[in-house]
């Protein structure tokens, strides 16, 4: 048997957790970078409850509270700059997996001064301590080793002899992953207070962004036991949960607060499955309509998700195992596959539509085309583009 | 919800996995400090394979190879003045149990020259890195932050202000924990191959060592999600390999080796679990049989596990909320309580007895007396009396 396991983020869960558990955040250094968006983190009171923290600390810190949606490299170059030059030995990330995903960057190019492509490469071997703060329920950004940034091409074109991007380059936008042990949070600071007044689309979403990466890593090429255990747990705590999900009520703060912890840790454990496992096609292919449309993350794996099983089953070139491991993800989720790509419409409500144009741009987009390295199907051209049909077509 | 979780332990399971993963090996340090029992290591490869790989990388060595079976507080103070004086900067624990609790004792004592009383109690910062070779799947001591160590009492005396043990302290030699993450090995090489020749009974009783580490698990109070999830699977695979322990083959090479890897992961995991929730009056009981006759570690638990379960059930005043655990045990199991205490009596054979006088001394003993702090039910004296009974009466 061949298996590899790492998951080194200590996980703290406990309402007020970050303060209640400073002595943590005081091991990470003198001074903290303080990475989050633009007013989120202000109003669901994780950046106060950090400070605080910060303070009786007796740690000094840095904001930086400008990460946008998918956040770019550019966004996360300036950031390590100011970071380099506040002498901050730490960075704190707070908010949705977009701050903690900067964080991560952050941490990566705020210790070492170096190219985009030396960053996406991989090419470097020390980054600051990061602490995570989720505050949404989905990424699972605080339990993975992995840094999503949307990659413009705009930050250092070194690639390029002339100095500029090819003409015809339709690679850019894109996302591109920073994958290294070395940006494992030290720290994951988990408290449910923070999503008490989450909207609907946001929790769902999200919700399904976290059984996404938990029903990928049931399908993942990588899946072993461990990774498996923590997908069934992830799954069977989010499927709990969808009751409240479905009827999710005209008051966000309503929404059971046992159950906004219970999607919390599902989310973080799921993020410790992909942390093993990666993720697949959907997640991919899912980029296009986020970086096209600006469609949030999870929403636009809910688009894909069914469609993608059910291509995978029906298959036939397909490795005879992933049918025992489509048959594992149904059994986790207690439903068929026609009732689970029910289920995923019910939470979609509406499906956004592609042009054929679009469809047909994607589809030669050569990001879009290297999809699945994880996966037991390595989906071709067309399916690629039966898939982003069915999806949205 | 309150949850804390940690297992930092990079585990790599494969063939040959010490020397393919060497480049790990690489990182703890430039002088391995080899710490071992005196034979089997040598005689199953791990030995040599540890050394090849060393060398591959450059690295110095010294070894240690008399860790004796419950290594003592002595012989472990001993073996950190070697590494010490041999100037090694990692320990690379290689075996059972035994050798890998005392490298892990050793790399907090080589670290820091100390009074017992500070090593038990845990009054250090530091301790050099330690990587874990499992040659038996039953300890787990490989993902865990302890090290069980049998306390004679006699390394130091500081406790006493005239230097000398009480004459009526009977509380040595006792076995005791010391337990932080600083011992938590940085990796874990996991290689079925050290185990093909394993005999009957050590491999069954490490084996219910590796489930009385999962069922302890799931009824303690510090159980949560995660570690419920991981000793479901790990009892599971376990549970698959039953039929495998009960019709043990006359040539121990006739063991399927693919469940030898499926016991030693299973192990792993259950060890990832009590890193998490600690075990329960069932290990700190068995410990008495193991000081007194011998008793293998996983034997004396088997000896108690199924009678402490019926007495958890049984009692009143224990807390409500240990039924439900104790159905989940049965559950993951697969079988009622009757039915378990029968599969351990098929596999233990026989039942040791113990003395009227033998038991009385030991409910006597004060470490006894304080067993269970992670326990739904902390059972009293008579209780233990009963379960000692019940167990070897």
């Amino acid at each position: 048997m061949k298996l590899k396991y790492l998951m080194p983020t200590h996980v703290v869960m406990d309402e007020d957790c970050v303060y209640r558990n400073r002595a943590l955040l005081a091991e990470l250094g003198k001074k903290a970078f303080i990475v989050t968006g633009r007013s989120s983190a202000k109003h669901n009171g994780s950046y106060d409850d950090a400070l605080r923290a910060l303070k009786a600390n007796g740690q000094e810190h840095a904001v930086f509270d400008r990460v946008m949606n998918n956040p770019t490299e550019v966004c996360v170059y300036e950031a390590a700059a100011e970071c380099r030059k506040a002498g901050c030995d730490f960075v704190l990330g707070i908010g949705g997996g977009s701050p903690m995903d900067a964080a991560k960057g952050i941490a990566a190019l705020a210790q070492n001064d170096m190219t985009r492509e030396r960053l996406f490469g991989l090419d470097f071997t020390a980054a600051l301590p990061v602490a995570a703060v989720p505050t949404t329920a989905g990424t699972g950004s605080e339990t993975t080793p992995y840094a999503v940034l949307v990659d413009t091409g705009s930050a250092d074109e070194s690639r390029f002899a002339d100095g500029r991007k090819a003409q015809n380059d339709t690679s850019y936008p894109r996302k591109r992953s920073v994958s290294t042990p070395l940006i494992f949070p030290r720290f994951a600071f988990l408290d449910g207070r923070y999503m008490l007044r989450l909207g609907r689309d946001i929790t769902v979403h999200t919700a399904i962004d976290a059984l996404s990466h938990a029903v990928e890593g049931l399908i993942s090429i990588r899946a072993n036991y461990l990774s498996d255990s923590l997908a069934r747990e992830s799954i069977a705590m989010i499927m709990d949960s969808m009751k409240c999900l479905l009827d999710f009520p005209a008051d966000p703060a309503s929404f059971p607060p046992e159950i906004r912890e219970k999607l919390l840790l599902a989310s973080a454990i799921a993020g410790m499955v992909i942390a093993q496992t990666g993720t697949t096609a959907v997640h991919s292919m899912g980029y296009q309509y986020t970086l096209n449309w600006g469609t949030d993350h999870g929403r636009a794996n809910a688009l894909l998700l069914a469609e993608y099983l059910a291509l995978l089953e029906s298959k036939e070139r397909a490795d005879p195992a992933v049918k025992p491991r489509i048959a594992g993800v149904c059994e986790a989720l207690g439903m068929d596959l026609p009732a689970f790509a029910e289920l995923l419409n019910k939470l979609l409500v509406t499906r956004e539509k592609a042009t054929g144009a679009e469809i047909e741009a994607w589809v030669n987009n050569p990001v879009t085309a290297r999809s699945a390295p994880n996966c037991y199907l390595t989906i071709n051209r067309d399916e690629v583009l039966e898939l982003f049909r069915r999806s949205v077509g």
